[in-house]
């Protein structure tokens, strides 16, 4: 039923993603967007044409839009690089924080965000793992926890972005931590959930190859990648990552168990229309992560804010932000140095 | 972008279908849902708990409602019976009127009522087919615009139901007006709306059993019926209508052009989600026409709303409706009699 | 297991169909090719370069072919307008007969070759169907006869024929019938096959256009057509077909029972490889309906020639045959004089 | 065109895929199967019930049966253990030999058999890898050529089977080699095929669990599997293999390059047909691999067999089933010891 109140929000960057989170937050009726900050003058353009007339205070300082008479809660979309600083600073005004992947690039700092949060355990603090809000994923944990497929072994997981002949992601790759921190860290997500979140990686393998920008070689990074990632349970993962899809986005993932398996996306289509006609029979795919979530992120404002309605746990707990940092950070590391990363039991380094 | 203000709205029925329209104009940026009105003292009790607290005033009285100060637009969801006394009287009192589909189970009815909203052009009044706002039917609009399958030629559509083992659509058929009328209506709106609004009907045919539920024939109405309307421009249609599917909702549409062919849901699925387990791989469908289009209603107001925020032509002609309702009572008629029903070129009744 | 031994044949006609039934004939092992007729020089030059050097006579006279010593069997794939005469030849010659559909255009000639045929009952003699030895219209029927939906109310079926640029189907159109008796005959089989052998026609309606050949017209034909098939029974059947298809051959079928629903083909598709491009991700369709049931060619003169060496009775009852032709023409008829047509409860027509 | 003779066949093993050989071979117009050996009593019965009194001789002795009068051609599927040996002796009595897959478990042992092969280039010698004369398979590598997606740069591929409770893939686990070698044998020619057989290995990761049978174990074997083979091409390879399938046999590939990808059966189905129930929307799946591929197999046979008729290049060059095991053999390996195994730039290991 409909929302007994409106949080106060503000909302940090107002990019591309910023924006859109603005937009959607704007359109549920547990949220109430008060404040929206970002550093760029020509977003700064935009919110003033586009969020001042519906009530929303600019800032281009993000300390001053933390000072707002009633703010209550702060989304965190800004870049990679500042997240980590921005969830401290609103822990630390004793706001509710909901912040985009990753906390951090590194995971010393994404654990030092969690210990921070930790200390506050009245406050609601999140990492946003959208995919968990979609309504297949979703659909494929209750099934699992059903115990439709038995015990789960093998998950394989896919993020296929379309190519973008703008070579945009070159110029991003400087701070993205590399794209399995960057794509893959919702596969991993996905992996630590359904396999078990408290899984004990024994061995991580990864080799990658630029196909299609040399120049991302540069900033230690690739363009198509796979990875394995073996636990002490004998479970295991197979990620694979593009930037080189040429349909559209497909994010695809299965789950093998002793019973049965189920599949997320493998045959991906935007909506139910097929056309047939001289190139076959075909489905056309979205072309952005925005196209495949746009629902699942407003499922997932609205299950966070509910939480701070009704002082209930969130729906992601923080700390399995940094384990998934953990594992994509060596996925990328196991592309660049070639070697296989072991574990001992307790997830400890051992090479 | 954001609505630029909300237009304040009294719903008209709250049972099954108006409950849930309450609940999406409570979501919705362009939407104020100040009132509510029912006959039925239990559908009373929900709003009291339900709607009250959220600032929407309860009304057992219709006409009431209609003078609450600085109402602007009513949404009649009510029994298809009172539709048409319901718009006349918004329209009467100069409101916006929404109604859901049919205006009336008769067409003259049906006439009488858009010749009411014609002499108010000022006012926005719309029947609701909601399926022109779901995104696979919108696509395959715009794409036979673009040319991409050349002419169209034969249109097909299929409404099927659920099987629902209470029966409530026995006690439902003797206000209905007919399974053609009740279910059909959305297949001929988009039947006309692909093939030509101005098409001119040259005869309609129609069979029809009870395979589940003889006590429909009671009501002049089957369970199961096959129906063909032809145009003089040589175009058809063809159209299928059941109460007895096992699956779920199964909607689908095909539209074959001089050049191409386009579907709608010929694989029908609620989301991505495939099980592969001992029954085959499979496919979960939604259950209900909700579960299949509650996007696309949500769609659909704020469509609507729009153009009396910006006092612009509603998406769906009002008079379409008459000509939906006509050919609709026709097929219905034709199951009947055994009749094939046959018209000039005036689309006068010939026999 | 393989087959004690090979039934000596003759077939008439080497046409594009009568090649390829020769092809399937020298490949499968209940087979021995030893006869071919055709009328046609250049199909006689065809068959000594491919034939003879097999071992098979060639003849371009039919009541020749029919002499040669030790020849059991006739495969009859000539055009339809020789089809009952050359099948009563050679069942007064104490062949058995195998003969492509249909058995004439016309209900009575169709009747008096089953007559001929019932008097000999020692020969075996049927008219193919391709169809109901395709893998999986065949598990279709099983899983039916098992109950798994209930009772069968509803059947659909499409036969789509890609597009023929070079229009052979407009000159082919002044013998074969019209094209309810030359493709639909293939679904109206299947309707009676998974309805009830026995089922008796209660009302027959159709309409259909010229969209792409208006020289069929000349032929009383169309290139797209509708109808309905009205059963005593309660049972209905609707029809679709067409020569416009742009992707390719879409022949596709559902059944609705009282418990569940069966589909075949809905997603059409060549073989299971998916491209996906630019164009979105699409299959490929079979071009001709040979490229769709090669197999079940091969699976039917198998099934159908097991029965002459053991003796059996043919898989498709002969006197079925008629009732497909009778059905066949009448929508035919129905489309060309717009009159729906009516039988009494012994199928004899009443209107 | 139907073949202008038939070669003379003997073949080796006649246990389940023996057996299924002996009908394909039969059924084919290429082939005359002549002779048959097994060294198995209850096979030999078989055999004899079976085979001898279509004309083919039998033996208990493989020797014998390379002396028999007229035999042109042996086809190997006995246990791997003893593939090697007979190609050999084949080779030797100067036989045109087909040998299913793999050579052997042991590269240095498939090396010295192509050695030996290659001394008669006028001999030609197959190991089988049927999924090459899969349409699919083939279809993707057409259009593969045809520079449909760009360059390949990844490819994934799975081999599952159906769970056996038998636990018979137990006891062939200790003469198998290891799952890589029993079953990804496939996807590794695929991937060689596909990404160029000239490709040189840099590296090989995998990982493996026995999560259904953990005395699998005891033969240094897995239930479940994914491995990685980077090459110095910069392309890469994903496998996975299980024998934990519920719903069927789901053998699937995808290749992604530059300009798209292909897929070949990432939505499985063994027919056309679709069930619409309470369980959902579902295809059935092929139960075993020969649901699956029997088509391939008999494409295979004849492909290979027209090649000894008109003396040919053999389709699948015998060199490459060397590397074929060689890549099986190291994933095993990697599955076993936990070590990523690396290669110079001429494929020469160096850890």
């Amino acid at each position: 039923m409909p929302s007994p109140r409106r949080v106060s929000i503000g909302i940090a960057g107002l990019g591309r993603i910023g924006q859109r989170h603005a937009r959607t937050l704007l359109a549920i009726p547990q949220a109430n967007l008060v404040a929206a900050f970002t550093p760029a003058p020509h977003e700064l353009v935009w919110a003033r044409e586009n969020l001042e007339p519906l009530g929303v205070t600019v800032y281009d300082d993000y300390d001053k839009m933390l000072e707002q008479e009633g703010l209550e809660c702060v989304f965190v979309a800004t870049v990679t690089a500042v997240h980590a600083e921005q969830v401290l600073k609103g822990i630390a005004k004793g706001k509710h924080v909901f912040t985009e992947k990753p906390i951090s690039t590194k995971e010393d700092v994404s654990q030092s965000v969690v210990d921070a949060a930790a200390k506050k355990p009245e406050l609601k603090v999140m990492c946003g793992f959208m995919r968990r809000f979609d309504s297949s994923y979703a659909e494929l944990k209750a099934k699992l926890d059903d115990g439709l497929i038995g015990k789960p072994v093998v998950y394989y997981g896919q993020t296929g972005d379309k190519r973008d002949p703008s070579g945009f992601f070159v110029q991003y790759a400087q701070f993205s931590g590399g794209i399995f921190v960057d794509c893959t860290i919702h596969d991993i997500d996905l992996a630590l959930w359904y396999l078990g979140e408290n899984n004990v990686v024994k061995s991580i393998s990864a080799v990658g190859t630029c196909a299609i920008e040399p120049a991302l070689a540069e900033h230690n990074d690739v363009d198509n990648a796979v990875g394995i990632v073996e636990f002490y349970s004998g479970q295991m993962a197979s990620f694979y990552v593009t930037r080189m899809m040429a349909a559209g986005q497909e994010d695809q993932t299965w789950l093998v168990g002793t019973e049965g398996k189920m599949s997320v996306n493998l045959e991906p289509r935007i909506n139910h229309l097929k056309i047939h006609d001289k190139y076959g029979v075909r489905s056309l795919e979205p072309q952005t992560f925005f196209d495949r979530f746009a629902a699942s992120f407003a499922t997932e404002f609205a299950a966070y804010l509910d939480t701070i309605i009704n002082d209930t746990p969130v729906p992601i707990p923080f700390k399995g932000a940094v384990h998934a940092v953990k594992i994509a950070c060596a996925l990328q590391e196991a592309v660049n140095t070639g070697v296989k990363i072991l574990y001992d039991e307790n997830e400890v380094r051992t090479n």
